[in-house]
């Protein structure tokens, strides 16, 4: 694959995942992920600290549906959405067919009553198969940079 | 055209469209539509239900050209300015010469005492004539994310 | 160099120059710089009106440099990160080996204590050197929408 499609296909991915999001069709989300995926939202301090634990975290495809399956029906949280905006992605690195890409992102959030304000901001810090099409993440960190977001962080990110 | 053509033409546009917005050049605003165009500010919600009303309606390239006047003579709003981040457009369809394409975006407003604060975000979906050059919208529906920012929404977005 | 090639080259310029900030890497920072460059952070009304002066101006990359080692001597401010959200990059014209270019940006900061906050927001206007990689801004004008944003602007833009 040349580097403007696959580039293009990375791109798309973000926007594509990010769509899912803010749309509120989480029973799509797994579908981002290869089945033996990692998913984990942390912050930039235990990040640099090598630490694996995070606010939310996932080891297989399974777990990511499971988060949503819990989410639906826990239903305990004031109803909310997310916009996001995610910069360009920036293409790291690439062996065989897995692709290390990150990106910047801002996430607001509207809660029911419109209320609006900047809730998350960082990076993304991925691995991707690109050997197939539609492309996947191996592995997702959303590394926020403020500790200070965990409080209702209960739709991903 | 191929599609890397047709993305980054897409690109331009939202850019520029942006642009022209934010460096109060509003008297070419009109210029980034056909002549037979629809130009909608609405909410998430009543997008969702399929209500036509809009906080800002435009049926016509004239009626775009309309408010431009409208708003320069009124002039009875606190001066401020936009800054817009819009996020790469997403290609969904091509059919004959029309694209149909949306983004992401963000706005903040800045007040002329310099106050600052994020004023709008949301989506726009749009239907574009890419059959000739420049690209123009066919159909631009500015999608907001909630219902609380009709106040001193004077400016397009 | 085809048009394709120089914008993924620009995009990747600005999108390397935000990372170098947003993860504290100031020393590398005059990296994308030349030699005989300019850097000035201003805001729109005094860049409308020609003013030459600036919140942060640097008329050398030995400027540029030094600069990063005050600051980093200093250390009286508050610890403090910036995220930057950069938009598309636009190409306005390529003259010989320089071209010029210009976006939008968002940049949030992040205090010590997780404390978020839209920090700035403002264009970025430039001129770039293209006859040779890696891209270095001959000059990077930082224009900010708001006059407002000058306490705490010990990091640049």
């Amino acid at each position: 694959m040349d580097e403007t499609a696959l580039r293009q296909g990375i791109d798309d991915l973000y926007a594509a995942y990010a769509d899912c999001i803010d749309d509120d069709r989480l029973e799509e989300w797994p579908d981002f992920f290869v089945e033996d995926c990692r998913y984990l939202i942390t912050d930039r301090e235990s990040h640099a600290a090598a630490l694996r634990h995070g606010i939310i975290y996932c080891a297989s495809r399974g777990m990511v549906a499971d988060r949503v399956m819990a989410m639906r029906r826990a239903n305990i949280f004031e109803p909310h959405r997310y916009r996001h905006i995610v910069g360009p992605a920036r293409l790291d690195a690439v062996e065989g067919s897995v692709a290390t890409a990150h990106a910047n992102f801002f996430a607001v959030r509207i809660m029911h009553d419109g209320d609006t304000r900047l809730f998350a901001t960082g990076r993304y810090l991925d691995r991707i198969d690109v050997g197939a099409r539609p492309f996947r993440f191996i592995e997702r960190l959303v590394v926020l940079d403020s500790r200070k977001v965990d409080t209702l962080l209960v739709i991903p990110l």
